[in-house]
């Protein structure tokens, strides 16, 4: 089977608009909103390290652009398509079926279209997406915007990835293998926060990424750290671990004022937020707990061991 | 060494204009010019199969780019910058260094831009490049527009890729690992050409894409095809193999009005271009030589075996 019948086959479902072009030409063709700039990302998943090797391919399809809107949605930006990079060691026609289910049900969840991309043989499963998205001029938000007192805020509950991947089989495996990107709540975050960030790497190191773009410190505050019920019956030193280095929960982290994250919870967003801690003048990440200075030394996802 | 380190050594070294974001943040940001639509594409190239094993780093960093250029240029787009997504097996300075430079030489020559992406370990070599370009509202070039009794034209000559693989060591091998995107052609053929579509499957099957896509058929001259003097030395039948069924040639064929291909030709391409068939009513590719109809059986390259 060539190329062109896998893609006619498994990916040629959505149909553009009649300005627009998708799947089955050299490039797709998008026409911007006017006043408006193109958010893009790009990330990867690798076989047996972004993924253990039997993740089913629905959850392997829904991950792979989950991953990268939630890319979009850090920056506040409303996602609109994506390409995929395919490339896998051979075709399965059950593999594929799957697989595109599960990349069509994300795309469908958060209204996005699939309108290019390249299917290629590899001796190795890789997958990469490229997400676009578009938010009105001068609004997106940076890791580089965080202010001194502004309160760092996260979304969701944090941890219950890594636990699933050390747990396989344990229902948080769902949160590992179905992240959900907030879209809604990045979108809703333009204009409103200073600086925001997605948890991939783990809390502290990703909040590590915006203190040293901003070129500010933070305390962190353990005991609001929003822990899973599963998580809370482990020993605490494992309770932190899982929240402040696991990877793959995909939640926000943000900075905002306290006026405008009043703002924020008028609007009434579709998941939880946190306050976990305060963004201070002096560099660095620091925690306290019970009120007093806490001593803690984390390290988060290294891409390469 | 983290993905961070590597992007911060090999992969930050152009900064975007004031209002535009790049590599470093969860997402690049990009501001549309007025009145334009976005082409968007991304291409695979996985070791072994897109590139021999042995291939320089400084020409895998090339290819990567160029390949991708060419599917923005087919479009009639100007290109504008690239996502990089690179799996690599380990670290290797020396390679990243080469493959580095190659990208950006090739970034370089054609006024793009590296934006953003990914780096992730895999334990096969796979590079996916997404390419961004910018045309003016209405005026992309498509593989459907092809109108009867247009002129067929390829730029450039045919088949030396495919023959440089063939043939390692060969200087044609130089097509082969160092392909020229068309992208001054392709632009200037926004509003001129009918059809387009770069090879990089092949003559008779790319062509054949613009001819299903555009319900239409072709003949073409045999005597006309722009073949290397390399290649002419071969018997004929090798010759035509590899002008018609050769893949990588990263050449662009286009149809046009012979009005239009006046125009371009007033323009002065800096690519010598060929008139090699016409576009006819009854749908299928048909071949003629000395002016007598010439029966020819050919595929072109399949993505899997």
């Amino acid at each position: 089977m060539a190329e062109f019948s896998i893609i006619d086959t498994y990916f040629n479902r959505q149909k553009l608009s009649d300005d627009d072009l998708g799947v089955g030409d050299d490039s797709a063709l998008v026409t911007p909103p006017p006043g408006h700039q193109l958010v893009i990302c790009a990330d990867t998943l690798v076989a047996g390290r972004h993924f253990p090797y039997d993740t089913s391919p629905h959850a392997i399809g829904w991950k792979s652009v989950a991953v990268n809107l939630s890319d979009i949605a850090a920056m506040g930006a409303k996602p609109h398509s994506i390409l995929l990079a395919l490339s896998l060691p051979q075709i399965d026609h059950a593999w594929l079926k799957g697989f595109s289910q599960g990349l069509y049900d994300c795309c469908d969840q958060f209204g996005v279209r699939l309108i290019g991309g390249d299917t290629t043989q590899s001796p190795h499963l890789t997958l990469s997406v490229t997400a676009m998205g578009w938010i009105e001029a001068g609004q997106a938000v940076t890791r580089s915007g965080a202010q001194v007192d502004d309160l760092v805020v996260v979304s969701g509950t944090i941890g219950d990835a890594a636990f699933g991947l050390q747990h396989l089989g344990h229902p948080l495996q769902q949160r590992l293998d179905y992240p959900t990107p907030r879209c809604e709540l990045g979108h809703l975050l333009r204009g409103l926060a200073h600086s925001m960030i997605d948890i991939s790497d783990g809390l502290a190191q990703d909040l590590g990424h915006i203190l040293k773009a901003s070129q500010v410190g933070a305390v962190l505050n353990l005991n609001q750290l929003p822990i899973s019920p599963a998580l809370k019956s482990l020993p605490e030193s494992q309770q932190l671990q899982y929240a402040l280095a696991g990877g793959d929960d995909y939640e926000l982290c943000f900075t905002i004022s306290r006026q405008n994250y009043e703002k924020l919870l008028q609007l009434q967003p579709n998941v939880k937020t946190t306050i976990i801690g305060t963004v201070k003048q002096q560099y660095g990440l620091t925690f306290e707990k019970d009120g007093l200075d806490h001593s803690l030394q984390f390290n988060g996802y290294q891409h390469f061991a």
